[in-house]
């Protein structure tokens, strides 16, 4: 599919309905995605808890890339491309350890922990070492929580810390700990996945263990007195009632989208857990469940659920245009002793339960859409998140003559 | 591959002789083949014996397609396409069962037995159910067997009933129920699934177990005088001697193939079971065992081995340019009972044998083709079949600049 | 990729180092690849132990093709090219075996050891069985060792007789018999694989088994007092000190690349053993241990590393554009008994972990290269050979409008 083959379609688009076929099954879109999406997004990476010392490290994956992130110095981190500057293997094989240094396992070229160039045996005498440090791709820190960008000149990451650090001052997340990670690889393009993520219409009928608990499922209409209720009574709890939506086409720049909103839980139910009960210790300065959660975004692919108790973190990415990944990541307070303070089998279990249903969900989304009789439908009223979504999806991908 | 250069290498065909690579191996002339020869052919779909009561389905998939074949009314079957109107999922997720509507598992919309659109909640006020039915293709019935067409404009289906109705008679199919059905997935191209069942040239060397039982083995020329002693034969047993052969370039219509071909056995055997001696009761009318059996064929890609007291149905599908399956239906007296009046695994046994050999063959067959170094080679007086499902072939998928 | 810009690429390389990233990625030059080196070079194919005696056979396969090495006469070889002549199925199944002649599985066409078509049933009376023999290969034998070219005029073998069989002759390799042979697979382009094999930079870092025993990992520069004793004693051994390179550009002929060269061992080790110490009995008319090895090459894509006892044989062949296989063949005295001569584990002990452990190496290679960060660095002096087959290959690859 050449260019103008892409710009016609996306100008073909009916507005307030799903994507064509062609969207999720062109590798020349595919192509596109990467380059205006994920090269230029501010993308989630990891949290502080993961690397505490200097020396730690962990790996950052997607489509071909792997990125190292380090605690380089004390309180720096580093973010490095893990490509040898000599013939371009792998420098870090495992996807998280402690290291003194990065040697490749190739031809032992030594890497310092900030990236420069150290050692490489047998070199000319004119052989520049300052010239062949690894890589590095943009990095910032929110609350905690790092973030990556591979663009050249990323957006400014001050709006997305102006925006969301007051309300998530009480999580206290640079206090929080990872309890648990787990990735689900998902045999569908990564924009379903995205899709999937960001509307609660199937959530009633395909996630009866969320819906228990959560008012999201009944859809935003029904849910308006408790929602007032709740914002009420966050305040004497200690949490934020504030709302934040600069996502997508709302956004100031691209790749920073941020989006901060609370929503009522069931009667009976504090958090995200089987029976409703607390699952761990408060998080931060939260004094009391105030029986609400918060979904938060930080950039256009990374999106969290802010429980009293702990948070989840889900980024999604692609692995070629008809698979990709969605890795969830558990936080919570940093000093809650596993065993003692929190089962992580109970803590993990809803979003595990729920995210193994969407796989084969968005799997048999995709085996439907490669069908040749595939025609995108209208959205319902309670897709009106996915709806931006593509909307901003499809203004990101057009390229211009010129660009 | 252009379409110019696949015109060029239709018209360079040396008659007589096989195909040349690229029609095994090159995904535009794949993509051509399912235009030209699956999207416009009357395909085999199941017998009505596996979907006897409402709500009852099965699913027949093949390529990217899937249609959900039902019982929808009382003496209706409707053929739907299993793809979800409102963002593509496919709504039915088993390969068979009952069920009183379909709901789709993604959102929940609900679905008539005959494709309506019953249940879409949280949709606009001018959303119109009406114009949101499961889409659905042409649907045929045969002597109980399920036929359908993908064709908006298929060829008309009478002609197939007008010439087989008669011939099938005998063996009752209307009353026949399913006892087995296997798929064989093969790593070769579709055509060769059908060159290779449309000779019995590789029988004697490649399928000892067959060759021991039908004459069909030996050649045409050898089987004569047997041939005409069972002509006589089988009128006095109930079953027709006629002999039909509209298939390929002689058929009526594109995509209404039909056959009907007798041929002996060998003495001492009367059926297709391991020993020759009877496996199941007598079809139908048939009165007894006249020592023949029967070839038939109801369009391109569905063929049949029509014994006295059990048939065969194939059908050969593609998944891709270079897998295809192979699906294999037992047929038997509906009032038959497993156990006491026949065995399924002595039943099932020539054909699953015969089958699993062609699967190596047909798989070798494809890794010597992908050689730089294979050359069609000519045909033997016993690939006269095969030849003129070839002729058939490259005249089907020529394309003018009109089309 | 088109040729253009192909050529563009190849014009655009940047001398002493590494490739670009589309050389190990794209599909067109991958085909480039096949044409120009695999298709025009003289291959290792096997030793004539494996096919002693009329009827026993072996094959030789990569990428598409599939090559029947037989011992059809004696003393006589042929290379058959493994596609029947009639529909193209692979004639002979096994990986190796003994035949009176080979029988097509699927209908039958008999072929004499040396390729002619000798049966083929129900064929036209004009049909011309001298017309359909199997096609050959070219095939050469230097040493006992057995080499294939696919190109209709190879480059004449004589010259790579002429370079090496002296320098051979005191290994007896025609004498001499298979041991073991092992295939690797390897997820990376073909080229990454002989760029392993052709440098020793990556010893000392990453084959501490290797290292112990072979002062080659230490460079050539620290190894030159030793390397003159070793010249020295060679003689007394009744082992060849002559150094041949006419490898890659310097190759009189594309495709017969021939080199010989002789290096030292480390004190106390004598042979490619565990401990450095005998593995089995001195080769052909080898009267001592030298405390050397000697590498050698034929063709391109073919080496072998002889000690004192054993000789090991390395090929490497694509199976598509980011996948290869090297295959390595162990070779002994002719008249050494196993369990009594030596204990295969302990010999093939070596080269297993080392070509393991450079399996893992290859593909974090081509992992790393994958990557759009991937530039490609400057060469060590320890990659000298491994840049001149760069150079070779970018030479050997480039096309010329008139070719």
């Amino acid at each position: 599919m050449d260019q103008s083959a892409i710009n016609k379609l996306i100008a073909a688009h009916k507005p307030g309905h799903a994507l064509d076929r062609p969207f999720y099954t062109s590798e020349s879109i595919y192509q596109r995605d990467i380059e205006r999406i994920y090269m230029r997004s501010w993308l989630y990476a990891g949290h502080i808890s993961e690397i505490p010392a200097q020396g730690d490290y962990l790996l950052f994956e997607f489509a071909k890339e792997s990125v190292i992130i380090v605690h380089s110095d004390t309180g720096e981190i580093s973010a490095l491309l893990n490509v040898c500057r000599h013939r371009g293997s792998r420098v870090c094989l495992a996807n998280e350890g402690k290291t003194a240094k990065f040697t490749c396992p190739y031809h032992g070229w030594t890497y310092a922990l900030n990236g420069e160039l150290r050692g490489a045996a047998h070199m000319d005498r004119d052989f520049d070492k300052n010239a062949y440090g690894l890589r590095k791709v943009h990095m910032q820190i929110l609350a905690g929580l790092i973030f990556v960008n591979f663009s050249q000149s990323p957006a400014n990451f001050d709006a997305v810390a102006d925006d969301l650090c007051e309300a998530l001052k009480p999580y206290n997340l640079e206090a929080a700990k990872v309890a648990h990670r787990q990735s689900y690889h998902i045999e569908g393009n990564w924009k379903l996945a995205i899709e999937n993520y960001t509307e609660c219409y199937h959530c009633a009928p395909a996630h009866p263990e969320y819906s228990r608990g959560h008012a999201l499922a009944q859809g935003k209409a029904s849910m308006q007195v408790q929602l007032e209720e709740l914002m009420e009574k966050s305040q004497h709890c200690g949490l934020s009632n504030k709302t934040i939506d600069n996502s997508f086409l709302r956004t100031r720049d691209f790749g920073t989208d941020t989006a901060f909103t609370r929503y009522p839980m069931i009667r009976g139910h504090v958090t995200g857990s089987k029976d409703g009960t607390p699952i761990a210790p408060l998080l931060g300065t939260v004094t009391q469940y105030d029986g609400g959660c918060t979904d938060f975004q930080v950039g256009p692919v990374s999106f969290a659920l802010a429980y009293c108790d702990h948070i989840v973190i889900y980024r999604f990415t692609p692995v070629d245009v008809s698979n990709s990944v969605c890795d969830i990541t558990w936080l919570l307070r940093g000093d809650a002793t596993e065993g003692e303070d929190y089962d992580r089998d109970k803590l993990v279990w809803l979003w595990d339960i729920t995210t193994k249903a969407d796989k084969v969900i968005i799997e048999n989304n995709q085996l439907g859409i490669n069908s040749r009789y595939y025609t995108p439908g209208p959205y319902s009223s309670m897709e009106e998140f996915t709806a931006r979504f593509i909307d901003w999806y499809l203004h990101s991908i057009v390229r211009t003559s010129a660009d």
